[in-house]
């Protein structure tokens, strides 16, 4: 039942992060001890010190040498699209090439490419490709990952893809969280009329999810030619009322006052926030939503970072993901986006730490659970070959 | 003797990238063969063509299956600093805070921190040490790679360094190409003295390691602080005189005519260009001087892509590279560099492999070896699990 880990090179505690609630992080933040030893009791921190202040209760515990490894809270990926079918390689190479985004819709490919391919894919095709994504991500320290629908965009096919979290659930020790996400973009079905839509969802989708407890959040996609503030609004209000926790995806492309919108909803986190205002950002600062932020779309499709440092310096809680999407964003690397934020978005290692773990926790609504090394707490760590913790971000790409 | 690959979903032969050495690749230059068979004979590349179309002379060979893998010219990686000691994690760190490169020199950090720990260095920790990074390079798919000194700064310490690039070889299957670049930086020795470090590598330290054979390359670095355009001809032309190859670093942060100058000398390829003028762009465009460009120095370090478009579009043969080193780019992943070349320098998939295989071979004087996949030549292929060689830099980061 008892298990002691010895000779930690480094553990990350995060402790300091936890008591100021991830805003600001600095080095001191993260709990650094150095030639750590941890006891594990019953799945839990039963207690974390120096190696040579281990107390005698626990002398003849088993024991397991953890010796050049650093260890930090296991990350948690918080933002994902990782249950589709079919692929956008060709669509990248169109691009690379020269094509607009419309001009690959009109030959066939682009988001409606996915939405058809995960539309026709049986509910074994699309675990057997859930399981290969998901495989990368543990791969890479995740042990906690969040998972959104939107590419069925039928309430039949949006089940589908939601049963399949629950289907990848019951195969992995790593905790997923589901969200049901029907406002990722008007349907062909319902080209023109998006308020019938966001009618439909609001009186059909959002209850038959419910009822069926198939995900924690709904999200929606605030953006021009996606839904507006207002169609968001009562999307929101309806699945809140229905026991919903809300994710919204905001001023990705254009300020359209989502981030506003997220925090007077009292959202969980929102996403993106690449072309947020000042007054999102004043916003967003004085409130407990976390803003999420994705570089590894900004570096993929060639647009600009999210304003991290903006974010940071006025108090916001600041989390990193990969948004592990065909579209924009095709990679599992979470310990390369921490890269991203430092040497794009000047974000600090300490912070970039706190934004993968902690942070990004506490956009899932998990950070009971995970996002620090404490006693009391489950034990999920991530053990790294390394030096020193900075070596994290700094070797990037491997 | 006789090995038969079959069923390969796609093989780049880069044919057609060959025939126009490497300029504007497009997508039919890569020669691909879908369903594709190679016969390997005594290490040669015997026949290739469709698995259907296979000779009966080969019916009866034996068969290695292929199925669903991509192949393509194994990569190339012809730009790296992997001989070295001692960590520059930490200066990340405290870069990602704010601190300025002299600030860092000043506290102990820097290239100079990079220096001492090469020249103290025991061969053995030099050699254990290169073989940790080069297994990175070999996962993701690199088969020939060049490797600079210039970290010793003696010429004692450059010997060693020469010298373990030479043990490493004896343990490797990768073709190593070994540069001697002591005119990476000017040694403390000679602080204020550039003129009188250059005279004794002219009459001293090039001679010495002619004899002994340890590099096939001279490189130095032509840039303000570091070495001019009169110092490095005198460099490269006495290099020359003892049969040296020649590689330079120009144009990095300022333009010093540096380009030019390498066409000038002749070189085999001249690297980084972030600043080359366009008077440079069209003195390589006429050239066989490859043009190396690095973008993951450019992304790591937060300064400005180089002018891949620009240099392509006027004619030039360009490669890519990771310039592996410990202070502006620490990663080993190869394909990720075509992600940013792709997504970043906005080339196109077609350009980005040919310039990490065929012209990266140019770029080495490897081309009559390594770069494509052909009938006569020597048989090295990087195998992919894809269904499209489009996602080799499509799926970034794993």
């Amino acid at each position: 039942m008892i298990q002691v880990y010895e000779n930690i090179r480094q553990c990350l505690t995060l402790a300091g992060a936890r008591a100021k609630k991830g805003r600001r992080p600095t080095e001191a933040d993260l709990g650094v001890v150095e030639d750590a030893a941890v006891v594990v009791e019953k799945g839990c921190v039963a207690w974390i010190g120096q190696t040579g202040s281990l107390p005698a209760q626990y002398a003849k515990a088993p024991r397991a040498p953890a010796q050049g490894a650093v260890w930090l809270p296991a990350l948690v990926e918080c933002h994902t699209h990782l249950v589709f079918a079919g692929s956008r390689a060709l669509d990248y190479g169109q691009r690379c090439a020269g094509k607009t985004y419309q001009e690959i819709a009109q030959g066939g490919g682009g988001i409606l490419s996915t939405m058809k391919a995960t539309r026709t894919a049986t509910p074994e095709e699309l675990l057997i490709r859930a399981q290969t994504e998901l495989a990368f991500f543990e791969a890479k320290g995740v042990r906690c990952l969040e998972i959104k629908s939107g590419y069925g965009l039928t309430l039949e096919s949006e089940i589908r893809q939601l049963e399949c979290i629950a289907a990848l659930q019951k195969g992995t020790q790593i905790k997923l969280v589901p969200t049901f996400m029907p406002a990722h973009a008007v349907p062909p079905e319902f080209k023109g009329r998006a308020d019938a839509f966001v009618e439909v969802i609001c009186k059909e989708w959002l209850p038959a999810i419910a009822e069926r407890k198939l995900a924690t959040f709904f999200d929606a996609f605030v953006e021009e030619g996606y839904f507006s503030v207002q169609q968001t609004r009562r999307m929101a209000s309806a699945a809140r009322q229905l026991g919903f926790k809300i994710k919204l995806h905001v001023d990705q492309f254009t300020d359209q006052g989502g981030t506003a919108l997220a925090v007077e909803l009292g959202a969980t986190s929102c996403d993106h926030l690449d072309s947020v205002s000042a007054k999102g950002v004043s916003a967003i600062a004085a409130s407990e939503t976390v803003a999420v932020l994705a570089p590894g779309a900004s570096v993929f499709t060639g647009t600009p970072y999210p304003p991290a440092r903006a974010l940071i310096d006025a108090g916001a809680i600041v989390a990193l993901t990969t948004d592990f999407n065909p579209g924009t964003c095709p990679s599992h690397n979470l310990p390369l986006m921490m890269t991203l934020a430092c040497s794009q978005m000047k974000m600090t290692v300490a912070e970039a730490i706190v934004a993968s773990t902690l942070n990004a926790a506490q956009a899932l609504g998990e950070q009971a659970s995970f996002g620090t090394i404490e006693v009391g707490r489950p034990f999920h760590v991530w053990s790294v070959e390394a030096e020193t913790y900075h070596e994290i971000p700094y070797k990037f790409g491997d």
